[in-house]
C-alpha cells in the first residue's frame, strides 16, 4: 500500500538526482560559493523581482528557522507565533535553545492575524520585566494545510510594520501554499511582504534543503557567519545549490507542489463525497479527516497515515501527498473506503 | 588543471549516487529510523566489535562537533584543544555559541599529549572562579595531516580516564588517518579509546554527512533530542543512511581514503625529490609545502591550492587530494614543476 | 500616605542593618566562605533537620531562579509552570535566555497540581521532536498570595518522583507562606518535599538577597561554578550571610512575615466587611481587591497600590504589606474608605 | 595581623552604611527608579560632562561584564582581551556562557595596545569561518595594578574607531586607576574614550555594586531589559543607588581610592628599599612582590596575602590595600620584614 505518512517518504525528484549525476565530477569551490548555487539563486531571485534579497541554502527546516530567528533578535526580544506553530511544538525547543522566548496565541486554522497578535502586544507594552515581542512567525502552508492569501499576508505585513515587528514565514511547505487552488499569493508577494522567509525543498522534491530568503538589512549583514556558527554551512554547498537549480528550472518546484495538492484535493473531495467530516479546512497537500476508531486504526496500519488527535468518540487522521504520490494511490484508497461500506 | 584546493570539490563517489538512485522511489519512515540507516549503523558497528555504541548521522562537521560537545557538558565545563584545532579556529565560535569555553595549548604538529594537557589542568585545579576542564578534543587526522597511532590514542585515553576527562575525536578526515601508511589504528580502536567520535563522510566520498559514534552513557541518554534541537535531524534521514551504507559496504570508505593518501604521498615524495621542504610531517591527504613566492603564486592560481601561511621569504601551500583525484593529476603537477626548472 | 505598592519599599529590618554596622571592620575572606555565611547556613539548616542541603546566598529572585534551573537541566529539558508563574511572565525571558523552554498551564489561584501537570506530560510523551519536561516550578506563596499546604506539597512531590520530575519552589515570598494562618507547612517540609528551593530575603526584611537550598545531588555537584558563571558570586559574600544571620536569629524571618500577613489580613477583613469583593483567595501579604474605577484610581494615586487588572466595569488593585507596614497604615486606609462613603 | 588578601575584606565605608541607616524607613519605588538612584546618576554624570551616558547599577563585576558585553554583541561577534584579563580567566566562562568567544593575546603588564590587537584582526579578516572581532575589553587598573593614561586610552579609542571596534573598560578598580600618582586620566576621559565602562564600588568602599556607564547608542536601546533578563535588576535598587550616592558625594570615591593607593605605594617603596624585586610595575593598590619560599610562606600565613605565582626558586605574592587599610598595618608589615633580617 502507498504510504500517506508524509511528504518526505521518497528520495528526490528524478531531475534533482540527474543534475547531481551530471555534474558529479566537475570540481567547484566549497561552502556555497560555487556556480550552481549562484545560478540557483538567480533563478529564485527572478521570481521575486523587483524585490531584492540574499539567499542561503541550508539543510533542514528547524535549522533554517532557528538560524534565521536567532540571527535577527537581540537577547531580550521574543517571537510571536500561533500555538500550533512548528517552532512552538515540534522543534524540541530549538528557538529557546538560542535564548529566545516564544509568545503564543491559539489561532483558528493555525493562522495569525492582527487581531490575534494585538493582545500579546498589549500585555507586553513597555514593560522591561517582560520580553519584548519583535518578530511574528507564521507558516505557509500552515501545520494544518491552510494558506495565507496575498491580501492576508499584505495586511499582516502592514500591521507588523506599524508595530515595528519583523515578519518571518516558515515555508517548509511554501510550494503547497503558492499552488493552492484559488490562492493568488506569488513568490514575488512573499518577498514583498516579509522580512525573511524559507522555501522548503525537502518536502517538495529535494533530497534535503531549504532556501532562506533575506530582505531585512540587519539580518543580511554578516548572516553568513551565523550560518557557519550554527553548523549550517555545508562544505559541498553545491549539493544544495544543484537541487534548487533543478527545482527552479522550468517551474519544477511548482509542478511538484501542484501535483501534491491535486492528489490531496482529489482525496478530500472523495472523502467529503463519502460523508466524512474534515478537521481542518486545508486546500493543500495535508488533509485531516475525522474517522471512527475502527476504520481509523485500520487505515493507520495500512496507509501509515498519522494519528493527529484522538478522543473517546473518534480519531483525526492526517493524510499527506507529495510530488511522488501516484494518482492511482488515491484511487485505491478511495476504492478501499467504498469496499469498507462506509 | 585539476584543483587541489580541498577534498570536497567533486560530488560523491558513484556508488553513493547509484544507491540513492536505486532506492529513490522506495518509501521509508523519516528522521533516520529507516532501514537504510539501520543497516548502515550495523555495518559500522561490526567494525567496532566488541565495543558497542549508538550512531547518529548528521549533515556536517561543525554540526557534529557542536552538537555532541554541547550535549555532554554542563554549563561550567570546558573543552581542551590544540590551538590549531578546527573548533578553535574555523567554526565561527560554534562551541562558544553553545556556552562553553575552549582552553587551548599550542601543540606541535597539531597533536595533543598528556604533557601538553597537564599544565591546563593544573592551572584550573579546583578553582570555581575558572571553568572546569572536562573534555579533550582532538582531530584525527589533524588539521595539518598528522595522525594519532593506536598507542598514542590509548595513552591519551588512559590519561583522560585518570583525570575524569572525556575524550572526543573529530574524525572529519578519519578515513585518511585509519589508512595512513604504517598507522596501526583501527575503527575498533577508535571505539575502544574514546567516549565519542565522528566519522567524516563529506571529505571521503559522500555528498555530505558525518556519523557520530557515541559510547558514553550520559551522552547516549536522550541524545536524539539534542540532534533535533540543534537542527541536525533531517526529515529524509535515509539520505544520510544510504550514503554511509554505500561507503561502509565492501570497504569503500577505506578504499577512498587510501586512494587519497596514496596520491598525496606520491606528491609528497615527488616534492621532496625535487628539493622542496615540507611544513608539516603529514602522512595523509593534506600536504603542506614551502615554496618561494613566485612559484607559490602561480600554483595557487593554476591548481587552486590554498595559501596556508605567508612570510616575507616564502609561502606555505596546502595541497589536498581525495578519492576523486586522478593519478594523472599528480603526474601533471610534478611534470609542471620539472618544467619550471625548480 | 503609606505606600502599599510592594514589600520592598523600605530598606532593611533594623536588626539587619545593625549587624552590618557591628561587624563592619572585621576582615573576612571573600565569596561566601566567611564565618557569617557559615553561621547563617547552620541556622537555616537547623530548621530543616533531619534533611541536609547545600545553601548558597545570591542577590535576587530572578537570579536565583535562572541560576538554579539552568544548572540542573540538560539542554533539551523543559520546565513546567503555571502560566501565572513569575518565571513565565516577569523575568524578561531569563529562563529561555539560558536555553530552556517553559511549558505552561493555566492554574486556578496560581497553584499547580498533578491533575494540571498530567496533560502536559502526556502531550510530550517520548517524542524527541518536542522538549522533555523535567522540572516543576511552583512559587509559594504564589503570585496572587495563595499558599501550598504541607499535604499539597507532599502530594506534588510524590507525583514528581513517580514521573522523574524535579520539584523547585520559588520562595521569594516563602516567609509569607510559612506563616500564613492555618498553613501547616514548615521549613523542614520544604526541605523534605523539594529538590531545591529559594528563601526570599528581599521581600522579608533584607536589603537584598535570596538563599538557595539545594538537596538534589546532581545540582549540588559543582554548583558553585555556576553561581560564579552567572555573575551571582558576590566578592563580599558576607553581606548576604550577615543578613540571613540576622533574619534567622531569634525567628526574625518568621516575625517579619507574620507581621506582614497580619496587616494584610486586617486589611482583607476590613475590605470584606465593607462589601468589597476579592480577586484571589489570598491568606498572605498580597491582597487583590475589586474596585470601581473612580475609587480605584484615587487609591492608586494615594496609596500607590498596583493596578493588577482592568476591565470596562472595574479594576483589580493589589495591596502589599511587609515587615515594615505600621498597623496604623491599615487603620488609616480603612478609615479613608469609610469616609469615601463606600 | 591585618589581612592584605584583597580590597573587599571589610564591610563598607561608614558613610555608605550611614546613608543606608538614615534613609531606611523612607519608602521608595523599586527597580532603580527611586530618587537615590537618580541623584547618584546625576553626581556621576556631572563628572563626565560634556559627555552624556546612561547609568545602571548592578551587583557585581562579573555580572556587569557579562551583561554589558552580551547585550552589545551579535552572536558571531567576539571580544578581544589580554590573556590576563579578568573575563578570560576568573569569571568561570561567564562571557562564553552568553555565547561569545574571547580572542586573547599575551599583553605585557596586562595592557592592550593597537600593536597587540592588530595581529588578531589580521588573522580574522573577512573570514566567516571564524568569529568576527567586535569589542576590545581592557581593565583599568589592570589585574596586576598597572594603569592606562589618558593618552593611551585615547589612542586605543582612535584605533578602535578606525576598525569599527567597540571599547569597553572593566573598572572594577577604576578608582585606583583614576587616583594613581601621575595618572592624568579622569572620569570625563573615561566617558569620552569608551563605548561603555564600569565603575567598581565593591572594591572601593561599597558593600557591593558596580555602575555601568553606557554611551553607545545601540547598547542604550532596551538595555534595561537585559539587566532584568540576566538577573541583575534588584527589587530594592535604592540599595545600590544609595551607596553610589554616598561614594560620589564630596569625592569619597576618590578619597577611598587615593588612600588605598598611598598605602600600597608606601609598601612598595618599603619593599624596594629593603631590596625586594617587584613582579609588576604597579602604581595602584595591588603590589606583586618576589619573595623566597620560606619568607613567602610565612607572610601568606600571617598576612593572608595571595600566592600569585610560584617557581622552584621563588614566589610572587600579591598584597592588596583598600580604603580601610590603616597606615599602621603597612608600618607593622615593614617592621616585621626588618626583624626577619631580610
Amino acid at each position: 500500500m502507498y504510504s500517506f505518512r508524509n511528504d518526505y517518504s521518497e528520495g528526490a525528484h528524478p531531475a534533482v538526482l540527474n543534475l547531481l549525476q551530471e555534474t558529479n565530477f566537475v570540481q567547484s569551490i566549497g561552502y556555497g560559493e560555487d556556480e550552481y548555487c549562484l545560478k540557483a539563486k538567480e533563478l529564485i531571485l527572478q521570481e521575486m523581482a523587483p524585490e531584492k534579497a540574499d539567499i542561503y541554502f541550508v539543510s533542514g527546516g528547524t535549522q533554517a528557522n532557528m538560524l534565521a530567528i536567532a540571527a535577527v533578535l537581540r537577547p531580550h526580544e521574543a517571537v510571536i507565533a500561533a500555538a500550533s506553530g512548528h517552532i512552538c511544538v515540534h522543534e524540541a525547543g530549538a528557538i529557546e535553545a538560542t535564548g529566545h522566548k516564544i509568545l503564543t496565541t491559539v489561532a483558528p486554522q493555525g493562522k495569525l492575524t492582527a487581531e490575534l497578535i494585538l493582545p500579546l502586544l498589549k500585555a507586553h507594552e513597555q514593560d522591561h520585566h517582560m520580553v519584548k515581542p519583535r518578530l511574528v512567525y507564521i507558516s505557509n502552508s500552515t501545520e494544518t494545510g491552510t494558506v495565507y492569501s496575498a491580501e492576508e499576508l499584505a495586511s499582516l505585513r502592514e500591521f507588523c510594520q506599524e508595530r515595528q515587528l519583523l515578519l518571518y514565514v516558515d515555508g517548509a511547505r511554501l510550494g503547497a501554499a503558492l499552488t493552492a487552488p484559488h490562492n493568488n499569493l506569488t513568490m514575488a508577494d512573499m518577498a514583498a511582504y516579509t522580512d525573511f522567509f524559507s522555501i522548503g525543498g525537502t518536502k517538495n522534491g529535494a533530497l534535503f534543503g531549504e532556501a532562506l530568503v533575506i530582505k531585512n538589512e540587519i539580518l543580511k549583514n554578516d548572516f553568513i557567519y551565523q550560518v557557519k556558527q550554527r553548523g549550517a554551512l555545508l562544505a559541498k554547498g553545491r549539493v544544495l545549490g544543484l537541487q534548487f537549480l533543478a527545482l527552479f528550472s522550468e517551474g519544477l518546484y511548482y509542478k511538484n507542489a501542484r501535483h501534491a495538492n491535486e492528489q490531496a484535493l482529489r482525496l478530500k473531495e472523495g472523502l467529503l463525497k463519502r460523508g466524512f467530516r474534515l478537521y481542518a479546512n486545508s486546500s493543500t497537500n495535508q488533509q485531516f479527516v475525522i474517522m471512527p476508531h475502527s476504520l481509523g486504526k485500520r487505515l493507520i496500519e495500512e496507509y501509515q497515515c498519522e494519528l493527529w488527535q484522538v478522543t473517546e468518540q473518534e480519531m483525526v487522521l492526517r493524510f499527506v501527498t507529495s510530488w511522488a504520490t501516484p494518482e492511482q494511490a488515491i484511487d485505491e484508497l478511495l476504492g478501499d473506503l467504498d469496499q469498507s461500506g462506509i
